[in-house]
């Protein structure tokens, strides 16, 4: 089992990170605008990307002092079983991320990329809770071909 | 051990994104503009971060068809041993760029950050390739707090 780490700091309290990764209007700011489900511990959120795919996440955790877990019940083959957390941190005024995406099989090239593209939307979760806006999809940030 | 993976697509032929991983100039427009030493095989080069750090990268292999591999040598504590890979792959008008920093001992909270940031760094080379604009230390994408 191999794993995507990833982390960003966010100007902000936590309260309002976590607000952003456990409501649909907040997730929707900044990983996919479409974005529907029941966010609550136990339910699925949808996530649709257009024709670039789906993923349909359960949420494991929601612990309002630092941590969100989800387990992906549908999706790419890939991602199916595989967990996603995030874990805040308050540090003085800046709000600190650690991201996981557990438990792929293999270190597959879709991996490399998802790694990557996980950076660029923690980027946009930091810049949606930052400025104001965020770059969810269809308006998020290109990293190759076809995406 | 633990690796961080990465990829980015480039618009461009596997030469171009070649060159900017293998020459002083190329390195210094993406990652540091402080980039100096020996970018030839068994040569180390010295990457400066100003007073945020520094790393200095043996380069281990450098294959035009698509393979560069450097070795930590030193910098970090964590990073020291460990090594950097690129491999190439042109995809049509499109150079794949697979990254791979391998040989962590331990998923620590600074692997994550680094994770992320390297995502930063390879889309600056992205756009200094596409757009002749990267954005190199010390105009490079912040992710955190004192970063």
């Amino acid at each position: 089992m191999v794993d995507i780490l990833n982390a960003v700091g966010i100007k902000a309290q936590s309260s309002r990170v976590y607000d952003a990764l456990t409501t649909l209007k907040g997730l929707s700011g900044w990983w996919t605008s479409d974005t529907t489900g029941d966010a609550n511990v136990g339910g699925v959120i949808h996530f649709r990307f257009g024709d670039r795919g789906f993923i349909d996440m359960r949420v494991r955790e929601l612990a309002p002092d630092g941590r969100v877990a989800w387990q992906v019940v549908d999706g790419p083959a890939a991602w199916i079983g595989t967990k996603v957390n995030f874990e805040l941190r308050q540090d003085g005024d800046f709000t600190t991320v650690l991201f996981k995406h557990e438990g792929w099989k293999d270190p597959v090239e879709f991996m490399h990329h998802c790694s990557t593209k996980w950076a660029t939307f923690l980027m946009s979760l930091k810049a949606l809770i930052e400025t104001g806006k965020g770059a969810a999809f269809p308006n998020d940030v290109h990293i190759g071909k076809g995406d």
